[in-house]
């Protein structure tokens, strides 16, 4: 009876999109470290220095933001006022990067926070946007900076604190996604890019699961959990195999995370084998980087998702891609009372 | 052609819910002395004091969030189980509450950020999952405290900065709303409320605005532009004039910020009289209780709105409300940095 149209949620956790928003465009902004890793060549734009002559760092982090929006804008072929929302979040208190970037671009601002899966959060919500015919046309962001990061979580970081194993590297890196409805998607004919379309059909929206760990230089461990709770739940909502994905592709788990999370899948009998990956793993070599588990932050799965893996569905490599963007949903001050780190992980399915 | 639906969006900001969600029940937690001001006896549950059992005012105020979340729960005859989605906000860096709170009540979850206009947010996102057909029963929350919100940003309280006039006093409070699409409510044999039903018939989502106020003791005047211009977009959006409303009621503008924002609107040529007022005036009394220049803080709105306004409405006080949820998006950091302080408006009819 909704006027809404057909309901559009399946199963528990899972909605699916009936006019599946197209990816108009994406851009993503790396520091140089990213670039030097196994993805190299395959982002946008690469920073000479993570400073970008800016006079402090959280400033380099929002005109990396913003650089990522106006530039993804423009490759849709579209103007900023032409753009109905604007969807972001990032590590920062107060969500300052996404705060300056709204200010910056002056397009109607949704603020989110999601920690590390904010990129999945964003999709999401822009696609319900499109898909609910609130708008024609949704940006939505994320970013992290290393420097910010340490200076907000690992502060004073002239203490110089020696970094076990599990920990991860935070990206320096942002990347935003220009979403369309098909009316939205328009100026096709300026539109030069022959390559094919991605659109986004399904999303699975995670709830908060925290099984107690405590190590915050172990977040791979703490998201571990609640990523495993959402691929199976999006797996018996669609009642979908692993078989129906070219790549199932985690946030930012990292070595320690990702190697968790593989168990505990085969303990609800599901072997992902070689097709499940995670972005925290791709974008460093651990051995060459000495970023130790990997990846992580907000820009590390916005930059691996927007900038190489869209290329490659874009190229034919990949047809459907499902993207479970991690967060750890904790704040030093929470660390230090002795609270637990519970995570959460948010997935997308992303179709050629 | 949109499979879902007529477009909604209504000139450049607004929407227009077609199913226009219900607001199932709300539940509001105040402090003792947010209860001892103009309002009294208006809230749902009052605290006895601020640490309310626990050993941080952080678990205090997670604690308050969740009862809040249960409550709203429990008044609309659902089980947790039964809610599709949970959205919420905090104040608090990588937004603690809410995401304790999540962990607490295991529903997929949204982590908003709008510094005090996230109650506003959290009912737009709301309306939106449920008008777009993508749930039929959604839960929105919204805390402060005023004891975490010292400690995190005027550290160390210890120091006693004096506070100016322009200064306004974080509200101790969560409010939680549960909205239902008309399949949703349901259960209305078993609802007793013979009051009426309020719905959510349109929304104006914000711009991040910034006229250059730097003084962290006066977000009343930072946040004054960007509410200013929502509510004449809104007017435009829908073509509509102050006497369309019965109330226009701004989140937490305080004397110096609502006093700042009138004025603008004349210069535009808006006269909203003595029908434009704000949570934050409305909440304390600033003689009696040393709060300056009202209250703040995502509680201040979230607990007006959804205790007495929502109340008033019901009994027939009110048809149409229009509810400008108000943030200021900065932090320490930012604030350090010489950075000015930027603003935004959500806004939000309730009609009953």
């Amino acid at each position: 009876m909704s006027s809404g149209g057909t309901y559009k949620k399946r199963g528990k956790q899972t909605l699916s999109f009936t006019t599946t928003p197209y990816i108009a465009s994406s851009y993503t902004v790396v520091g140089s470290k990213e670039n030097e890793g196994p993805l190299q060549g395959s982002f946008h734009h690469v920073l000479q220095d993570n400073i970008w002559g800016e006079s402090s760092w959280e400033k380099t982090e929002a005109k990396m933001m913003a650089f990522a929006v106006e530039e993804a804008i423009k490759l849709a072929s579209w103007s900023q006022v032409e753009v109905d929302f604007f969807l972001a979040g990032d590590l920062l208190n107060q969500n300052i990067t996404a705060d300056y970037t709204a200010r910056k671009v002056g397009i109607p601002f949704f603020g989110l926070f999601g920690a590390c899966s904010t990129m999945a959060e964003g999709l999401i919500l822009a696609s319900i946007l499109i898909d609910g015919a609130f708008a024609h046309r949704v940006v939505a962001a994320a970013s992290s900076h290393h420097e910010t990061a340490e200076r907000q979580f690992r502060f004073p970081t002239e203490l110089g604190v020696q970094r076990p194993m599990s920990a991860q590297w935070t990206v320096t890196g942002a990347g935003a996604v220009a979403l369309a409805s098909p009316e939205g998607i328009c100026n096709q004919e300026t539109h030069s890019d022959s390559s094919r379309q991605v659109r986004i059909t399904h999303a699975t929206i995670g709830k908060v699961i925290d099984l107690g760990v405590r190590d915050a230089a172990d977040m791979g461990s703490a998201m571990a959990p609640a990523v495993t709770h959402t691929i199976l739940r999006h797996l018996q909502d669609l009642n979908r195999r692993a078989e129906d994905y070219d790549l199932i592709v985690s946030g930012d788990l990292g070595l320690v995370g990702h190697k968790m999370s593989q168990q505990l899948l085969r303990e609800e009998g599901v072997d992902l084998g070689p097709k499940y990956s995670d972005c925290g793993i791709m974008i460093f070599d651990p051995k060459k980087q000495d970023t130790h588990a990997g990846g992580s932050g907000c820009g590390c799965s916005a930059t691996v998702v927007l900038g190489p893996l869209l290329k490659m569905m874009k190229e034919g490599l990949y047809d459907r891609i499902l993207f479970v963007g991690s967060g750890a949903l904790f704040s030093p001050t929470s660390f230090q009372q002795g609270e637990s780190i519970p995570g959460i992980g948010h997935a997308v399915v992303l179709e050629a």
